[in-house]
């Protein structure tokens, strides 16, 4: 069962959703119904589309202890509340799933199921079932699944050529502070889906240069205008430390949980950006380039110089951070 | 986080889950929306009855190398639908989360999920989506939530004083074997709940003298005669090895995934016999007892002397296996 060689290292996570999809055979419906977008969408009946989503928060690996208990309960819930506001959806209900050692503290048990309180209670998520399993001593595996409604569900690959791509927010740096404090979009993907100008979202976790990808069809590129990418106070600060610049934290950090999405082409970026603004007069909203066809050329194309930007993440094999 | 003291050892799997619920708030509706059956029952719209369900399966504490890797996936699906058949319900969708070292084997990641397909692929269940997560080496978490409809959900805490208590098939000595080959009782759930005598039910995961407690309401005790329980062969097999009774492994030994239910008191054994014989003629039924008035009793009295049974489940803590 486990093993040095003919492991799962030696694939990339996306690669081993392929395989996994592939597997599963007849059991995975096609895109969206089917694995490949922030929420699987479905409608169970009438006009209601329903829409489901899961997310994981492991302990040493999303989390360490410096933060809250109450932070990890809330950072699990807003993880799965950005995939539901990607899709323009409202989230409903939940079940949870909670594995850990027997040496876990109560007191921290207490405060995470409060932070996920605090966190759903906002939004009237309700939490109705679950279950609890024990694990080795230092272990703790968090997982919330949430379903939710949307009344016109926002979808990846489905932008136009022309297309303009927005993000919310600004970028980079968030493993600083914001990955374990940030408030998922629901009311800006919520107005983008009602707007009917919004032709395909995702939210933003593994970082701007690999997501960028994960928006397109199989036929497009992004042609971005990097110096247009909103920088984030942290992303200068993890600068700072590490040597590279403000802006490739920016384009490569993940856990932004802001939203990247695509408006018809035939809507200005003015027009736009007054709408946005009168709707969200506090967000800031970027228009970072198009979409264009690709023609065999990288996923991401830098408009500066027509190449890939010089920094992307590399390959993200299963067995890497 | 992690401590000697103060930990949740000392408290049981019950427990924890009660100080959850508490913890959670409105965040948690009453049952059976909410927390404590086996699924979550709601209506999404007019008439539809919508049920959700959770399990898990780790390696090493539900499955070891005994069992195929076919084995272990066939097991998350069908320990998922064990809870819908409780229910009187039909699986629709799924999502999927798999946590997994990187030194996992490709090749047993692909019989596991041909497994999950082979189980899936009979009752028409579609797995929509999911997510996968690095672990440390050596560590495999599987987790199904599945969403499924039940056009009148069977419930547990719902029978009435002088039900008959029923069974299906037989117990004990499920570790042999059958827990890793056994098939969910969705047929017979459903029959039941379209039977309009069946008062309350749930699925056999915990051992017949825990779940019995589990379907009965706050007021009420089960009144059993214990030479009626149904003896597995398997449960013979483990007396040899045990020392224990094959009787005590029939009534403590859990994994049975068979269904416990309550009938009518004025449906006559015979009757209710008769009508399932002609339904389900391969599968054995046995009335177990009645539900009777609690007045301060033990949940469960054996009708020979009016006792607890004297072989039951000690306190099972969350640190106990």
């Amino acid at each position: 069962m486990f093993s040095k060689k003919n492991n799962v290292s030696n694939s990339t996570e996306s690669e081993l959703i392929g395989l996994i999809t592939q597997w599963l055979g007849t059991l995975n419906p096609a895109t969206p119904e089917g694995i490949g977008d922030d929420c699987a969408v479905f409608q169970p009946a009438g006009d209601i589309h329903q829409i489901m989503t899961t997310d994981t928060l492991v302990y040493g690996r999303h989390f360490d202890n410096s933060i809250s208990a109450e932070q990890a309960g809330g950072k699990l819930v807003n993880r799965n509340l950005s995939d539901i506001a990607a899709m323009g959806g409202l989230p409903d209900r939940a079940v949870l799933n909670l594995l850990f050692g027997a040496d876990l503290e109560l007191a921290w048990l207490e405060g995470f199921v409060k932070g996920l309180r605090k966190a759903g209670a906002g939004v009237n998520l309700k939490i109705v079932g679950g279950d609890i399993c024990r694990l080795n001593p230092g272990l703790f595996i968090s997982i919330l699944t949430v379903l939710g409604t949307a009344p016109s569900p926002l979808t990846r690959g489905t932008a136009q050529i022309g297309d303009a791509i927005y993000v919310t927010g600004e970028l980079g740096g968030s493993l600083r502070q914001k990955h374990a404090t940030f408030a998922p979009r629901l009311a800006e993907g919520e107005w983008l889906a009602e707007s009917g100008r919004c032709t395909a979202s995702m939210d933003l976790s593994d970082g701007l240069a690999k997501d960028l990808s994960g928006i397109l069809a199989k036929e497009q590129s992004a042609e971005i205008n990097l110096h247009s990418i909103p920088v984030a106070h942290d992303a200068h600060l993890a600068a700072e430390q590490s040597g590279r610049s403000a802006l490739e934290h920016a384009f490569c950090d993940g856990e932004d949980y802001e939203l990247l999405f695509t408006i018809q082409s035939n809507v200005s970026e003015a027009d736009f950006k007054m709408l946005w603004t009168q709707a969200f007069p506090q967000r800031r909203i970027s228009c970072i380039g198009r979409v264009v066809e690709s023609s065999g050329r990288a996923p991401v194309i830098n408009t500066a110089d027509g190449t890939a930007p010089r920094f992307t993440r590399g390959f993200e094999h299963f067995s890497g951070s």
